[in-house]
């Protein structure tokens, strides 16, 4: 087992990745301050891990609030009802609330926990590994709103994380391709040597191995931590985690929260801000074409549906958070391994790539 | 006028207290960090001060978000309004929001900042005395559950606070007395030669002497801020602000949200815990007949309705959220300005208080 420690603002919690951690009751127990601990988790992940997790939990009081799997769960009405049980059950401020799940889980759960009697403890076990390289590490928790994505939501750590690559075997090949989104972000932003790492073993990676799996979450969130160490609320450097984003975004509320995975509307957005990259000459067009080639490889798509059009993409990107002073601001490569930050992208240029993408299919 | 600097968590914002504050531009616009601004108002502040702050903004881009008085305001459906206006107009994660109002307007528009985009900038401009007093300053903000009262929010710190004493010439009889009862609390809780001030000028105080009030305001937030700076997220003796409330929200939830003031069930509460230090040995009985009196002078209530029965108190003290290990934990007085937490009340002792306090009337 590998244990990273992460330290946002101060305050160091650990990230634990490794097998046959789902069930350790002395590796929960530490994180775990008062008597009453409320497991939140997704349908499919308590079907295949709620049993598990119950027998480690054996000596607390535990409420199980299992919720429909996919985007809609995080909504205002489903942290209402979390917080519905947890004073049903008269859960207190020493409460411990672990979010079993993938990333929708965690989100909500973390959100609950951060306002629930206005912050009581939490506990993320990942259990896709989206969830175990992106959101279960560094704090960002949320819900959406109709008019936008994670638009309310807090900054808030967890007590620790458990990332079990055990529960990749049964995931989905889908929505393995879909965390191998960000995996391959981390490379692209901040890790040339990851990224050539994972240029030679992505198909291993495809085909679940375990040691390349454990390799692969361990680098990710190395790479996420020292990014969130510098920079716990997003003011600055933590943006170029959204390589890929605002693209990626725009193209999953375009596309009706659900139908595109993220990792996949991620993936169509990092080959489009490599290209725009590429495009205001900060790049080659080789290294556009390396990332297109890993991409695929992931079993992940490189551009965005037929019917999308450039004029989508600029409305729903004028709305995103990452928005300021009504200037877009964009994460693009100066190198592999180097993102920044820039709202000095010429509106022609963008346009020139935006048409390109909505007709490379 | 007074700046008073408070520091919870290493972090540092001024509490402005003195008259004619509210239409000055220049105290408001270096707590403003970008072009957008959004006022959220209750109906009855919005009426009286809306235009003055107006006109103070000239500069910005403010959306004006007005919402009913009172604490049914505190929902999770006017969190979802707010949000939607933000969204609306397109405010971005720079923008600053104003709540101007009283508690509720001040709490839901504290919460809403904290998870607007995971956190934005907001200003408080409390027109109330119990806001200006109380809930303005220390970072509590939230919203109410059915089950509980300000069961979802945050600690969340405001940029700076406005308190116009001016404001309070407008306030109702009633308001002002529910006002003065967190004022008598921290001399009870804190400081005991401020108390002495209080019985001395409680008759100016009622009378809404500008003078008196601007000392009873700055004698509070000085006192409020100490705890506060020590103790930002109540872990531990920041509780004792909570003197008075357990007894008091548990007579505000069974009265149903409105019927009572906030301040007129804490005067209740101050009374009942000062009651039971006494039956502890703690304080003698003349203390207390020192707090009824100063209390009554205020022309707040000294005991809860008549129909309201010891098993009620319980019922409702124990989802309270300072209940810890489901022991009832109070806040109580060793002497006059000493005030301690404690979970050791026989509960014998704390039937007998209940019981005598349901027959005074």
């Amino acid at each position: 087992m590998h244990t990273l420690n992460i330290t946002p603002g101060g305050v160091s919690y650990p990230v634990f990745i490794g097998q046959q951690l789902l069930g350790n009751p002395e590796l929960l127990a530490p994180f775990i301050r008062g008597h009453q601990v409320a497991v939140v988790s997704s349908k499919k992940a308590a079907s295949l891990y709620l049993e598990t997790l119950r027998k480690a939990l054996g000596h607390f009081q535990v409420t199980e609030i299992t919720l429909e799997d996919g985007e809609p769960t995080k909504s205002l009405a489903m942290l209402e009802h979390v917080v519905d049980c947890l004073l049903r059950d008269k859960h207190e401020r020493s409460t411990t609330l672990i979010a079993l799940g993938g990333g929708v889980t965690g989100d909500l759960c973390g959100f609950s926990a951060s306002c629930y009697m206005r912050g009581v403890s939490f506990i993320q076990i990942p259990t896709t590994l989206l969830a175990q390289v992106d959101s279960s590490v560094g704090g960002k928790t949320g819900i959406n709103h109709k008019r936008g994505k994670n638009m309310i939501g807090a900054f808030y750590q967890p007590a620790c994380v458990l990332a079990d690559v055990d529960v990749l075997a049964t995931l989905p090949d889908r929505e393995l391709s879909a965390g191998l989104a960000e995996v391959i972000k981390y490379g692209l932003i901040a890790d040339p040597l990851f990224f050539a790492w994972l240029e030679s073993h992505m198909d291993a990676l495809v085909a679940k191995d375990s040691e390349a799996l454990m390799q692969a979450v361990l680098s990710s969130c190395k790479n996420k931590a020292l990014v969130v160490a510098e920079d716990e609320k997003e003011q600055g450097r933590r943006a170029i985690l959204n390589f890929g984003h605002t693209f990626g975004h725009a193209l999953e509320t375009w596309a009706g929260y659900g139908n595109w995975l993220h990792g996949e509307a991620v993936a169509v957005g990092m080959v489009m801000a490599t290209e725009l990259s590429v495009r205001l000459g900060w790049v080659e067009e080789p290294l556009a074409e390396r990332v297109r080639a890993v991409v695929q490889r992931a079993n992940l798509p490189v551009s965005p549906p037929d019917d999308m059009k450039p004029e989508d993409f600029l409305d729903l990107m004028r709305v995103d958070k990452k928005t300021v002073g009504g200037q877009l601001r964009l994460v693009l490569l100066k190198a592999l391994g180097e993102a920044v930050v820039t709202s000095t992208v010429p509106s022609g240029l963008l346009r020139e790539q935006l048409a390109a993408s909505c007709q490379e299919t």
